[in-house]
């Protein structure tokens, strides 16, 4: 199947399966204690400049959920924007496990304020005792809607965190899309960060999410937190042989580059048609964009992707490292067809 | 490295690296709703004679306690033998996330009977209100200590639980060892219990268990349950086509029998050896043996495996489907020699 | 101290402490199973017309939290308005004891609509297993800033509910004010809820709250969940004699109405002078008001009262059981000095 | 009615009511900040020669619960003896609320000893990150059987927590039959704890746990947990006033004294007849006996008591501070009439 629905219908990039072939050979310690698992770690401490402790975990939602739970006490709270997956999409399972209580606030374009956060500040700790401690961020680098957030729009919100006393979450499930749009480092954003969720299987694995705990506090007994939280896999080497390949040579941000350069000439085509409409600026791999009503259900049939509300027709494209230049043309000849019809 | 240190220590059959290149092509539907995951589910139904709903998981605690959730409510409780390993080994994962009481009774030989459940049930309802409702039973098969289960002693279990309205969960991380060493079908063990939890790691895959609801009432929204407990993988055709691969043509089967008859060989070399003492009945392909303190240190720099009780000179051998009947031999060459000098 | 700061601030009825007198003879049996609680059970059941389950638990907050973790599983949530006592005040105790997500939707004088159910619902629902699903509404009658579903308004929302398969949950902390407003029965409310909590403690008592479990159904194995709770006391008739005071000879609906018609009579004053404005219909015992800025402070530090937005010299006013006609006439008169200065 | 079944079937003392009737004048600050508040917290830190934070709270699981959970961390466990409270009658309530582990050794005579703390302690840290980390221990002073540690064994036990880095809960229930046990102040106790939950109800109160964090730092937002678990009552100055009563004039010592003395007085009686043997050395105001088979029923009857061990004629008898000595002697003679025929 060729599709434009998402970066999890992608397959693993062929170095990550050449990785796995590499790395079954024999008996390896189990839990993360083996030499493959220490390769992977360097070569992402290496990567964000830094010593921070790194765990591997299965999923996204285990991500980030786990680690919120290290920066919240029961009685403290998380701020973040109304639009984000662990407020949306996650089934609940950030305020479920943390027991904590996520405060949200309307996104600007997917992005949270200094300005958002102080009024949830304010407006929380109005009723004391009553009410919850906020003590965390959570954002999401790219946003839920594609969006990046600017190297200075990090540094505004570092700030006001310190500020209050929060911690700074981000959630990196495509943060070398991010890093290839901004065209920086993944240190240059990790710095702001207390913890960073550096996303491997939206990157090209086939599952794997690695957790950098910048403040190095907050890492302390996290493998305990890991087995509790149903995250500490036996055979770990098969998670770090797939992110040492992905840190090796820059293969992360050159698949990520491609897919966001996909992403830009699919835009590029559809703009030029004067038929559609981009919800948000397109900035990564995703685009919203609203086109014909006509067209949307054909164009699914052949390349599928997701409908977002169907009373706009507002539908999100996304691009993967391995969809192709032809991939996209392909869809956006359909795409010329269906509309002249 | 060669190891008799746990089956987590070994690699993944060649069939299942070769079943992840087969599916690494194109795009695939995420979160399950793709062909190979509906290929991996139709042939352990087909095995478990059974249609029962199927959902795989990344780890075997993950396993137990998301499915052990779905059994309790919170004012609700769980009865196994002490040596359990969702009591012991689990981190406290399934008495946390289920919220609800671990009751135990003493091990027979690592087993939990028929006995030792009505004691505890009685006991703990004792108190009404003040204490907790017993609702469930959990066995593993295999045992913590490698014994099995036999059919009889199954259906014995199956019939208290029945009476005392109880559900049973079959902690199956070894459980084609175990139907290896009773000659019998995966479906044979299956039919006593409401979940099953068919060890997939310990099998020969790289990770992945697979959760079957014998008792289908049971895995109503556990879909939900799923990404609630961290364990819905985005990409789960690479997870799928592990099971696949390990349920055709019997090769799980195979691959446990292999692995159970290097105990025996191993036992057997031990035993001929006069100064070994099995802690336990050897069914399966895991050794309980105290050996002599001297040789202890020097076997297991050369073949690393784990000391249970160092005052007792208590280790634990396991064997592995990767293991060869040269590694054993090669073991208990080394073993005579240490004793001999 | 004379305040129209809360009715918490109230001292408890005459009538409540001659019950705790006469109920303190001799021993007797405890965790409810007295004879004073009985009676107390059958006067509640009999005001609203029902032969539901009653228990007592000690505050407002046990009674909305233990009361929803009786509707929700793990993987529902709960839909209420943004300004509900349950996510504002409650110290995020509701979602972090149910487990559940709490869905809001911005209030409409404090009301939720069926539309504004509708609406979450089917947001919700969209994202299928990665969201949650809906399962109970909360209201509270009083409303949290004093307003009175019309019974015509609680039957809307009950048929939305029957219609979505959502249980309807009714915080009653100030439900003889609600009753007294409306001019009818308990019981007429009551109907339209699967659970009623029963306030007693804003009513007049020392403390103690009465959960109804008007759907039967849901009150299995409650007694288990009060203790696990932390709610059940040992010598409940010392919480059940109040109750039953407050229902004999209908006195919690005189205290109400009385403390309803003071409220009246403090609006008309403060209206009559042209200088205060209602941000809400004043339906029970509560007024938010703007007041001129400069009588704010003195006037407070006359009769105690909370400001709510600084800014808007906005204040809320409640008026209780123990004050007096007298008291309200007091706070006019300063008033009206302060004003004329 | 007269029995010897709970010092929660008892009243409560009469200067409790009076203190309630003292109280209940005109209007008050709610949630702990008026003075009657601040006048009981003043005598509890004075009789325990402690600064530390205080808190009330409506049950003893609810004191045992909530303390227990600002110890112990997700990760971290809590060790106590089989027969303890916070095991057996609490419906599971401190493992549920807290999240985490509890860890049991065999009892002695209803207490735990230094070697069984460390041998738990041993077992379960062997394990590592598969396991929990103990942080916690509790004990009950006087014990579930009505034992009372002596002033050494405490210290002993508080050496042993210091050494393995453990906190050391105390539950308080029967706090001040323990101090007239020992004939020591409720400081010499107390300051062996880093947490104590004093018992009220048990001691004379209609309702209400005291909680003394004898380690500050313990106690940090507790106000928040306080209302997070359902325990911050709004017109907390019906506990209060409850509990000045209690510490005036040393009101709980000489009603525990006195219940105390009953206690021998019934025990000499059951013993003289030779009839009767002690379970466990009476040492409080509980006794564990048992008794002839044909008494226990009708014995019951005149003057109910529990029965703990039917086949054992196990029964256990509690005297209050509400009992007489005549109602003791009229046991005695009841029990010498039936045993005579």
């Amino acid at each position: 199947m060729i599709s434009f629905a998402s970066d999890n219908y992608a397959s693993a990039l062929p170095e990550v399966l050449s990785a796995l072939t590499e790395a079954n050979v024999g008996h390896a310690k189990a839990y993360g204690d083996d030499p493959i698992t220490a390769e992977a770690i360097a070569l992402i401490q290496k990567e964000l400049n830094t010593t921070a402790p790194v765990y591997f975990v299965a999923t996204g939602t285990a991500a980030n959920t786990l680690t919120l739970k290290t920066m919240v006490k029961d009685f403290e709270s998380i701020i973040c924007a109304d639009s984000a997956h662990i407020n949306i999409q996650e089934a609940g399972a950030p305020a479920h496990l943390t027991g904590s209580k996520i405060q949200t606030t309307p996104n600007i374009e997917g992005k949270l304020t200094p300005e958002g956060i102080r009024q949830l500040y304010t407006g929380e700790t109005f009723w004391g005792r009553h009410s919850t401690l906020p003590r965390a961020v959570s954002i999401a680098q790219t946003t839920e809607f594609g969006t990046v957030y600017t190297l200075d729009e990090l540094a505004a919100i570092r700030t006001v965190c310190d500020e209050l006393n929060l911690y700074l979450h981000i959630d990196g499930a495509r943060l070398f899309n991010a890093a290839a749009a901004l065209n920086c480092s993944l240190a240059d954003i990790a710095q702001y960060a207390d913890i960073l969720c550096l996303g491997g299987t939206k990157a090209g694995l086939m599952f794997g999410e690695a957790i950098i705990f910048i403040n190095h506090t907050l890492g302390k007994n996290f493998d305990r937190r890991q087995k509790l939280g149903l995250q500490l896999m036996s055979k770990t080497r098969y998670v770090s042989a797939q992110f040492k390949a992905l840190m090796a040579d820059g293969l992360g941000l050159k698949a990520a580059a491609h897919a966001n350069a996909l992403a830009q000439r699919l835009w590029k085509g559809l703009e030029d048609s004067g038929l559609a409409t981009a919800a948000f600026p397109i900035e990564s791999n995703q685009l919203f964009v609203q086109l014909p009503e006509k067209v949307i259900a054909p164009l699914q049939e052949a390349y599928p992707f997701y409908t977002f509300d169907p009373g706009q027709n507002l539908v999100r494209l996304i691009t993967s490292h391995d969809n192709t230049e032809e991939d996209v043309d392909n869809l956006l000849e359909l795409f010329n067809t269906l509309t002249n019809q």
